[in-house]
């Protein structure tokens, strides 16, 4: 919770739910990334928070930007940012829509397939392409599955095909899981990506880029380390692995630059319980799982909740959203306490709401309206 | 999938991914279930599919609607329902709704808990008020937590409350859960029901109505019971527990009235393998979770899907969305066979997507456009 969002919130009295993302925080955030980080250049992951008013502040920063769609690259290119600061990373494209990316200037493009590569050869001749990895790692909060990446062999049989196609077979991705909170996954993974790096340039093939994804945390109920803690982590590891021969680096922050920008103001609408007899209340906010806290999905993201009567005595509560889905439920197996006085009407706020909320959120499920988002 | 939408995808060839409901199947659906229960008044679970003109239909068939929220409010009376046929199922209301709500007509409101039952007997004096009960029923494909109803004992109390202030304290209703095909569970559940009626006239409170929720089922893969068995069941539960003296009756089928009515139609974009060695396909369609098949969340709801290339040989695929969420995976652990030359660019479709699709869909997640409706 931020000054300028607790003064907004007391002077507007906005209707809830809604979510309200204090752009110096993102600025703040990038800033202190690109120190961290100095030698990577910095890729918004748009999806994580696409307002507007969100990437406009980023494209005057001189941000770049992962995009995942057609409608993205529409978005970055309206803001302000230009082609050459855009990747198309979602490794599942249609190939029109890699046309008109082409078209439109953009260059770099993310791919793990024979069949995706087949599509950029036609439809994006020469532009500079980087195979995703497969990965396995541990840790995360958000977890990863194997939808992204390919075995590292094959990766290597996809970079050298592309290089023979006439593209721009420039490197690397990989994803370490986003809410990556064991700084010892990078070290590994990048041990992998510098062995590739090698063994391609025994086939002649020399590889400019790592593009080291997201995984960069927001705060959350626990602590997690500081962005110093992962800049030295990675900038370790990179010169274990790579030695003085270092390539062009990029990440692609999402939850990293907007999660702890943005404050959900919430309405309760019931407390009750299921039996006289139970200690344990219910307490029914007026957003849940399909408004935009998705990421509560089996209790994956723990969400940081403050009332206006914090401070007296609490009791356990199990979180719910306002719809007729039973699996509305946010928190039941997760220990939430609020204040015993809480009372239908308050509003609370949920923190750290700032990326993968307003985008993940249903577009007219029970009639609710999707959340609103003020840009402050 | 029905000839009307196979002649309309073929004759139109819409933009994928989109949904097309043909409207005579929802109004065949409501004529069957008419007959399976012709004691029951059918309240459409407007949730399942808001689209207005599956509203109108319905509306002009005489259905009566089961409604979640204000806009469901009016998105029923816009399309011809009057007032009286209403119902606002929803257990967590803020009261300033049930008031709107009250204003517009509507005397039928389901609650509780004792935060719910203030806010009606202040907002929506001598309205009809009926309790749900907390069930814990086994056998329904779409998980039912304990976020609605409440224990038996408790809800007695808070009918009793209800009538001493001037409500028409009217009668109980339960869910047994979505897609319930074990057709003992209403029996089970009637059997409490009946029980309470009893205990309250002993009170002095004769209870009318018993609403019974949804839970009719859509055909999936598994073959389900048929309308007429449902019908039989309950009926002959009822009979069996409330014998010449049957109350009235509600139902309120969502799935059960739009399921089968619907199909999707997607796009394949990818199709690739992780590893040349592994023979399992990544198929990767133009919708995923996000983009309206969120009720395949833990795999739960199976659909099935049909290719063009149906009839020859088929090999095991994961199949998986567009977006750039590692989440946005349909199905890993159920087995799917798909045709060894599906290819990417062919069309697939979805089948029984007409209920719980659209409005569940992200408003914009990786800047794909929510799920478009087509409705014949």
């Amino acid at each position: 919770m931020t000054d300028r969002i607790s003064r907004f919130l007391a002077e507007t009295q906005p209707e809830t739910p809604c979510l309200v993302v204090d752009l110096d925080i993102i600025e703040a955030n990038y800033h202190e990334l690109q120190r961290a980080l100095p030698l990577a250049r910095i890729f918004y992951a748009v999806k994580a928070n696409p307002e507007p008013e969100v990437v406009a502040r980023l494209a005057a920063l001189g941000a770049s930007f992962d995009t995942a769609s057609r409608a993205e690259i529409e978005l970055c290119l309206e803001q302000g940012a230009t082609p050459d600061r855009l990747s198309f990373g979602n490794t599942i494209k249609k190939q029109k829509d890699i046309a008109w990316a082409y078209a439109q200037g953009v260059r770099l493009f993310a791919f793990d397939s024979d069949a995706e590569l087949d599509k950029l050869i036609e439809a994006a001749p020469g532009a500079s392409v980087f195979c995703r990895l497969l990965t396995d790692c541990g840790g995360a909060e958000w977890p990863l599955s194997r939808k992204f990446g390919c075995a590292p062999a094959m990766a290597a049989a996809l970079l050298l095909r592309a290089r023979d196609a006439g593209m721009d077979a420039c490197g690397l991705s990989f994803h370490v899981g986003s809410q990556q909170t064991n700084l010892a996954q990078w070290d590994a993974v990048l041990a992998e990506v510098a062995k590739l790096f090698r063994r391609l340039r025994e086939d002649g093939l020399e590889l400019s880029l790592v593009n080291m994804g997201g995984g960069f945390p927001a705060t959350y109920r626990r602590e997690v380390p500081n962005t110093d803690a992962y800049g030295n982590a990675i900038m370790g590891a990179m010169t274990r692995h790579f030695g003085n021969r270092l390539p062009e680096m990029i990440i692609e922050p999402g939850r990293g630059l907007a999660g702890n920008a943005g404050v959900i103001q919430a309405e309760v609408v019931l407390i009750s319980r299921k039996d006289y007899a139970e200690r344990k209340r219910w307490v029914y906010l007026d957003i849940g799982k399909f408004g935009g806290l998705a990421e509560t999905m089996d209790e994956a993201i723990k969400y940081p909740i403050r009332t206006g009567r914090d401070g007296g005595t609490t009791g356990p509560v199990v979180l719910a959203g306002p719809t007729c889905d039973s699996a509305d439920v946010m928190y039941e197996n997760t220990v939430y306490q609020l204040p015993l006085d809480l009372k239908v009407g308050d509003r609370v706020e949920i923190l750290g709401t700032g990326a993968y909320t307003t985008s993940y959120s249903a577009v007219n499920f029970n009639g609710f309206a999707p959340l609103r988002t003020y840009c402050i």
